[in-house]
């Protein structure tokens, strides 16, 4: 059964690349004749290569590193006893690294051919270039889910073994850690520097090619939001596979009912089936609305996905609960992303607000957009609070042998439907950078005032879709960390158990351990936030600097007679980038190994409760912020409360330059710090178990 | 023995009152010749008495509400079986809040007189000057230790129930609420209403008579800082000794040995009677640095303190391990006082980056205070963490029968030492803003620079000193609450036994419903910071229409021949404050009753943790971020980085006018919420222990 539902698995994910491939190729054959934007596009494409190569080649040698530690000690020390088992791990640990690099470069690739075209494009109107920013889009969700769902169908049926999986999430995870967290840093580096050196001090427009930084900046867009948000939806969709794949397996084997692995497999194959569906149809109209027609197709594949599972339960005789609680899971998800739209919306009182206090000076726009930012938090603490609550209640009824591995199985599984549509919001997510690029070259390409307007409306269609999928995003990082506590906690046992220790039955909040470990925990997201914002700005201030010494040195730059050095500013952003992030990724990684080996497993329960409770807490408020920022800055410019160029129009622009690392660099990062924290606990649960201080 | 400690107790608490008093008369001897200071002091302390007659007024009709509701439910409802018992608990929750309400009230008189007289003495050198701001400031320490010791020991004397001292704490909460949150809507509302119609609309000096914002922005430093910051403590310190009697006095009937309770009423009294021996100590030289000498006499306290109850443990035979619980989370405090200083004195880096980033305008004044904040959280919460661990550890061991109850017993101790030197505490910061003041009334009284450079000099020292205090408050309002977490769960089992049903030994993290508990509880201090900020901001909104109608109505004014309407800011500032704050405050409590009704005792547990990691998270990063954008600032106009009216000095006014509410308003009112949750939870444990949804 399991083999079958695997082959279906991996029947779908080749369905998808294939449709990929087709959408690809249909953009790829799309018109681009402008050689200004030829040039320029060109430029952006090399660009994003030259990083994509260097922060690969780091990547690898870390992950070469890492390889070899898990070949070392995964799942057993090898100097106790040295199995093929190890390299079974190490292989994984490397195959979730490849697979989500692969993803990655796909979007890449396609996300720089299509900007150009999709500008072109709005020559002809806003129907054909809608269409080549949304396929664009789709090639990378395709890519991103295809690839996740074959690469655990495939490690599960080559290894057979569920902590293999959880190897392969930490490659993922790892990858998310450099593409997320070092794009984020690149593109608010290449971002703040253009705009300090070329709006502020020169006056010069935002996409003018006379700044060194013009070209950092668009290669920013796609590194930091194409590749770096597929990574980390790669990796959160991983993990919470391999979260409920570790409880399934051992369901499977202990309860008698040997359909949970299935379960697990079938929702996600016809997750990402339903995700081809929904992309399928996502159709607009010749003057149609842009954002309708993304949110419907989400609402589409939500729908599909729904049937589609219930027919499968019924086929292949599944559990109704376990289904319940996954398309509950998808429901939260949905609503809780319609909720955190409301907050950063530009028709809602929240943005208006914002931009109204703006007329009393900067201060006041920050304040009421921190004060909007921790609102925020609420719809979104409260539905993952429910989501969890309920489908533990929902499926600890299944086996009352079992109750409290149901239960948990419940929760990952709420998490796995949260994420099953992860194929649709990646491909909404994508469209974002794309068409926000076809503005940019539109402008550069100087293709009128019609076709400008056009992008704008595609662009800003594209920010509220983004709101809506960040919520979205973010609460199902949530939900998957949640269930790799379970993951934890039952790898502790197998340790255990294995050790002929007494097996752990639950974390005690009074325990001081666990309590400790809260602390410190709930520390790590905020002290890890603070050390990418400072590395963007000392980042920045290289960068400054490099422009600076070439508006000195090149003579004609100014008057436009001569080229900047673009490469030199892509170089600084993409070294810095990657200097920046060792560090902050080092504390979080460090301080649980530091906190495991000093309180040992119940600290680090303790541990990765509070850094999922404070994470959560703070990825939503500077996404949201930083959204609401970002959007009252736009209000402001379409004329409202003095329009551009007032003094709420300057206020407006101080919140939105606070808010670019706030929802761009750190707030997203943070999914991916707990999740890599959470997988690095789970992995090395047998270590803290025997080796600790206090035990 | 119990009695004999506690009319040591009561007998300390008296000498307090009379040091109180011969401060106070001496403050009072000291000259006040100058006319306008006598004026304007005369009018100070007018507009606070009228704010705290009608906070106490309105107050007062809310605690008549819950004391009946108190009557009607504690310790059992009245519809099961009416005892006298709950007539007592009402008595005490009222007498919680008279005694608070008095310390405040002493606070405020004496502080409003010693402004003026601490200004001219001045005159004299910085001597007279500091001694009459100092000494006006301990009387308030005094009175705040005075009647919390004084208070705590008569309920107990008088009821013997230690629920009873829980209500007087939840009276002394109450209280807190309207004094801290209240206090600090207030104080922002005239400082931001002072600042944009003053210094920004009208170019007219910080303090010029001629606003009519002025007395009330004058009027909040005083009901904002010192009140509040008074009643915020006293919360702190009494809720510190509730928690640790709740299971003194289980353990001197269970365990066999009697002398727990007395070891809490004895090293609170010796507590109280350090700081009277600290605060005779305190000197300064005629050139002396006024900030050593405050810093010195906490350090001479804290030594005095551990000497003192080392001598009471082998004179009554305590246990050690609980005494170097109580001198460990001393020490502790003390330290993340420091540690946490770094990241706010003017003299380190992280002030100077910040105010070195000023130069590329606001946003990045911003984005640095907001990453520094985020890094001064580690410290507090490593020390929270370190000092729960070690003195769980340390008492675990004292008797193996109730290891879990004498560890509680010893975190709640470690919060007893922690708080024990908070006599010296309020008395330095209460010292801050009557050197504040005094520096605002040199001027109008134009006392000449030299005056002013010395109120300046003191002034500052009140700003350093208080960033050594706030993180020593936050970090003990954390481990009260963790002790309160103990003493809820040791509420819940009374109720249990009495009730019948099974006790609860743990709450696991891994039950949902304490997981759901955890992410709604954590949400709150969010939420709750979020409302205050918003209101602060309408307030502040109202005020300025009413600053500008005075200016259009009232002939003259412009030009300084007529005097403006003074109390109908205060009026505007107090009303709106009580306003602002009782929607907060409703969430915070309906919440905290909404979950315990839904997912019962492991819900509330949950949603205690929730909000106590968020909390702590956010009150320091709350507070520090403000700290550091302050003495940014200060440092820009000591000549730094372009001094007064450069670029950079705007940027950094703007991330004072941010950091103002995040310190004064929102920042520390956190703490009060957490205490205030804590509290309803224990009390209302046998509720949610046999009516809630899912149990």
């Amino acid at each position: 059964m399991v083999t079958t539902v695997e082959i279906m698995g991996i029947v779908i994910a080749l369905l998808a690349f294939a449709y990929a491939a087709w959408l690809y190729s249909w953009v790829k054959q799309q018109p681009q004749e402008n050689q200004t934007i030829t040039r320029i596009g060109g430029l952006i494409q090399e660009g994003a290569r030259a990083f994509l190569n260097r922060q690969y080649a780091l990547l690898f040698k870390c992950a070469l590193v890492i390889a070899i530690i898990i070949m070392l000690l995964l799942p057993t020390p090898a100097w106790q006893s040295f199995s093929i088992q190890n390299v079974f791990m190490a292989v994984s640990y490397i195959a979730g690294t490849l697979f989500s690099a692969f993803a990655g470069k796909v979007g890449i690739e396609v996300a720089t051919i299509a900007n150009g075209r999709s500008a072109e494009a709005a020559k002809k109107g806003i129907k054909p270039s809608f269409m080549v920013g949304f396929r664009g889009g789709a090639v990378m969700g395709m890519a991103v889910v295809g690839a996740c769902v074959f690469g655990v169908c495939l490690v599960y049926l080559i290894f057979g073994d569920p902590q293999a999986v959880l190897c392969f999430s930490l490659g993922a995870s790892s990858l998310a850690l450099f593409a997320k967290v070092g794009g984020g840093i690149f593109t608010k580096t290449a971002d703040i520097a253009a705009d300090l050196t070329g709006k502020v001090e020169l006056g010069i427009p935002e996409d003018d090619p006379r700044n060194p930084a013009v070209i950092a900046d668009n290669v920013g867009d796609n590194v930091g939001d194409v590749a770096g948000m597929g990574a980390d939806l790669f990796d959160s969709n991983v993990a919470s596979l391999a979260a409920a794949l570790v409880i399934a397996a051992k369901l499977d084997v202990t309860s008698g009912f040997n359909k949970n692995v299935a379960t697990v497999f079938c929702y996600a194959a016809l997750g990402l089936f339903a995700s081809i569906l929904g992309v399928m149809t996502a159709r607009i109209g010749k003057h149609g609305n842009p954002t309708k027609a993304l949110n419907s197709s989400t609402y589409v594949t939500t729908g599909i996905y729904a049937v589609l599972t219930a027919l499968a339960t019924v086929v292949f005789g599944f559990r109704w609960e376990i289904w319940a609680a996954c398309v509950l899971g998808l429901l939260v998800g949905v609503i809780i992303g319609i909720t955190t739209d409301y907050f950063t919306d530009d028709s809602k009182s929240p943005v208006h607000n914002c931009a109204h206090a703006s007329h009393t000076g900067p201060a006041f726009t920050i304040l009421s957009g921190v004060s909007y930012g921790f609102l925020s938090t609420l719809p979104a603490m409260v539905g993952t609070g429910i989501s969890t609550l309920v489908s533990y209640k929902l499926c600890e009824g299944i086996d009352p042998t079992f109750s409290s591995e149901y239960a948990l199985f419940g929760i990952s599984m709420a998490a796995v439907g949260m994420l099953s549509i992860v194929g649709m919001i990646v491909s909404n997510d994508a469209y974002g950078p794309i068409v926000d690029n076809a503005r940019g070259l539109a402008e550069m390409g100087e293709l009128g005032d019609e076709v400008i307007d056009i992008t704008d409306e595609l662009d800003s269609a594209g920010n509220t879709v983004k709101a809506v999928t960040k919520g979205f995003s973010i609460s199902a990082a949530g939900l998957t960390v949640i269930a790799l506590l379970g993951t934890f906690m039952s790898e502790v046992n197998s340790a255990a158990s294995e050790l002929g220790l007494p097996l752990v039955t639950e974390f005690d909040v009074m325990d001081p351990l666990v309590f400790f470990g809260m602390l410190v925990g709930a520390a790590i997201p905020a002290v890890f936030s603070a050390m990418l914002m400072l590395g963007v700005d000392r980042n920045a201030q290289r960068m400054v600097e490099e422009i600076h010494r070439q508006f000195n040195t090149i003579p004609g730059l100014k008057e436009g007679t001569a080229d900047p050095d673009y490469n030199r500013c892509i170089d600084i952003a993409a070294s810095g980038a990657m200097k920046e992030l060792i560090p902050a990724g080092g504390v979080a990684i460090i301080s649980t190994i530091l906190t495991g080996f000093i309180g040992g497993v119940p600290a680090i329960a303790g541990f990765l409760v509070g850094n999922i409770l404070s994470g959560l807490l703070l990825a939503l408020f500077m996404s949201n912020a930083g959204g609401l920022w970002d959007n009252a800055k736009k209000y402001v410019e379409a004329g409202h409360e003095g329009g551009k160029g007032s003094e709420a129009h300057k206020a407006a622009v101080v919140g939105d330059t606070v808010g670019d690392p706030f929802k761009d660099t750190a707030g997203p990062s943070i999914n991916t710090q707990i999740t890599v924290v959470s997988l690095i606990a789970s992995l090395l649960s047998t270590l803290f178990l025997t080796l600790a201080l206090f035990r």
